[in-house]
C-alpha cells in the first residue's frame, strides 16, 4: 500500500490524527523535498522534528528521487506499507497524479491523506473561494526567458470580476550551468520568489502588453508562510504592496477581482496600515 | 482567543495535531452543525466522537445559534478560550468570514487552524486544480424556484477550456411551512442533493437555456463522501452518471474541461465500468 500524505502548511503539527497513524504503521517513509520544507524541521543533518514525531527514519526524496527512482518507492510499497509525505495536501499545488498513476498500473492500492493546501486556505483572507477563477503560477524571469502566459489568464479572470491566485516560482535543487556541461552535479542555492519580485513582473509585463488587465493600482493580497505561527497577510494595491517587506517564504499573491461588502471588511483588516502589519506578525488572523 | 479549527472531511480522525492541541487547550467547544456532520459521529444523544477525543464536552452550535447567538460565542471568546469547529477548512465550501468580521470589530483575536476542504481534496480526481474555473452551487429546484444562474458560470467556464466544481445543495434546519406560519419551530429532514438529482437539474436548465455549454455526452466525476474511507469516485458522461448509485451523501460533481494527458489517465481509472466502481467502494484512490 502507497499511502500519500498531505502534512498540510505550517509545521509537523499539521499533521492530522489519520495522516500521523499511517506514518507510524508504514515500514519505510518518504518525504518530497522539492516544494518548500523550511519549516517543518528540515536542516541539513536531517530531518529530526519529523523522525522525532513519528518515530522512525524519514528519507529525503527531492525531485530526482522521485522522477528517477519512482520505481524504487513503487516496489517498496508492492511489498509493504510506504509512505510519501508531501507538504500541503497531496493534490494541491504540487502535483502528485504521475506517481498514483504509476502505482495503480502496477496494481499497487494507493490511499490519499488530505490536508490544507495553499489552494483553499489562501480563503483565509476573506476573497471567497468559489470566486476565484483560473490559479496562474508566475516564474522567475531570466535575462532570455521572460513568459508571461499568466497575463490572458489574469485579464480573462478579471474580465469575469474574478480574484487570482497567483503562485510563485520557487528553484530547489536547480543544477548548475557548469555542472550541467561538465555532467558532475552541482546545485544552484534555492530560491523562492518574493512578492516583490512578483508584482515587478507583473507590471513589467503589463507596460509590455498594455492591454490593461491591471495596473499599479490595483488591489492584490500578498500572503507570506500562510498557515505557519508567523503568517503574514497584507492587502493593498500593487504598488503599495510592493514596499512591503514580507519575510521569509513562502509567499503567495491574489489580485483582487469584484468584491462583495463582506469581503471588503475582511480586506480592510489586512489593509496597509503600520498598526495591522504588527497584528499580523504573530499568526493570527 | 477564538480558535477556528478546520476538522477535515473525513470524520473525528481528521483534526490535525495542532488543532487537537487548541481545542484541547479551549474552555468552550462549538461545533457548527449546518453543513454535514454525518460521518463525524453526530446522533441525536450528542457529541460522543468527538467529546470523547476532546476530552470535554461539545456545543452544537446551528445556524441559528451561529446568526442569532454568534454575541454569546463572541463574548465567551473574549473572556477565555473558544474553538469554534468546521467541517473542512474554516474557509472552505462554507463560509465563516463573518464571524471573523464580528469577532475583529470587538478585538477579539481569531486564530485559524487549516484543514482540507472539498476545493482541494477534489483533486483527487486527477484534474489539476489549477485548471478549475468558478465554482458553482446547484440549489434543489422547487415548483416555483428554479435559479440556473449556474449555466452561465459554467459556459463560461467551458469557454476557458476550464474544470467546473458543482457544490450540491444541503438543506439543513430548514423550518417547515407550516411552523413559519404558526410561529413555532418545527424542521424538514435534512436533505443532500445527490449527483443524479444535480445532473438532472443540469440537463433540464440546458435544455431550456439551449445554448450547448454541455449535454448529457459531457464528461464528469462524480464525488461521494470525499476523504472519507468509504468514499467513491466515478468517470463518465452525465448520462452515465445519472444511472450510478453513490450512496450516502455528501456529493459533489466536477463538469470536465479540457484535459491533458495525465488528467486522461487519472480519469481512465474512475472510468464506469464494473470493477472499478467496485475498486472504488474501499476508499483507495
Amino acid at each position: 500500500m502507497l499511502y500519500i500524505v498531505g502534512l498540510g502548511l505550517g509545521d509537523e503539527k499539521d499533521i492530522t490524527l489519520r495522516g500521523l497513524e499511517a506514518v507510524k504503521k508504514c515500514d519505510q517513509i518518504f518525504i518530497e523535498a522539492y516544494t518548500s520544507l523550511l519549516s517543518f524541521g528540515l536542516s541539513s543533518d536531517g530531518l529530526s522534528t519529523l523522525e522525532n514525531l513519528y518515530g522512525k527514519p524519514v528519507t529525503l526524496a527531492d525531485r530526482e528521487t522521485v522522477e528517477e527512482k519512482a520505481d524504487q518507492i513503487l516496489s517498496a510499497a508492492a511489498a509493504s506499507d510506504v509512505a510519501f509525505l508531501v507538504v500541503g495536501d497531496p493534490f494541491g499545488a504540487t502535483t502528485h497524479t504521475d506517481l498514483v498513476v504509476r502505482a495503480k498500473k502496477l496494481g499497487i492500492d494507493v490511499k490519499v491523506v488530505h490536508n490544507a493546501s495553499v489552494m483553499n486556505a489562501v480563503g483565509i483572507c476573506g476573497l471567497q473561494l468559489y470566486h476565484y477563477g483560473e490559479t496562474v503560477s508566475i516564474p522567475f524571469f531570466t535575462e532570455t526567458w521572460r513568459p508571461d502566459s499568466f497575463y490572458e489568464k489574469i485579464q480573462k479572470n478579471r474580465g469575469l470580476g474574478l480574484h487570482t491566485l497567483c503562485l510563485l516560482d520557487i528553484r530547489v535543487k536547480e543544477p548548475t550551468l557548469e555542472s550541467l556541461c561538465r555532467g558532475r552535479k552541482q546545485y544552484e542555492p534555492p530560491r523562492y520568489m518574493s512578492i516583490n519580485t512578483a508584482i515587478e513582473q507583473l507590471l513589467e509585463v503589463e507596460e509590455n502588453q498594455g492591454e490593461s488587465a491591471y495596473d499599479e493600482n490595483t488591489m492584490c493580497v500578498g500572503l507570506a508562510r500562510l498557515g505557519s505561527e508567523d503568517q503574514k497577510i497584507v492587502s493593498g494595491t500593487m504598488k503599495e504592496l510592493q514596499s512591503v517587506d514580507f519575510g521569509a517564504p513562502l509567499h503567495c499573491l491574489v489580485i483582487v477581482g469584484k468584491t462583495h461588502p463582506v469581503e471588503e471588511e475582511m480586506l480592510d483588516f489586512y489593509r496597509l496600515k503600520k498598526q495591522n502589519v504588527e497584528e499580523n506578525d504573530h499568526g493570527t488572523v
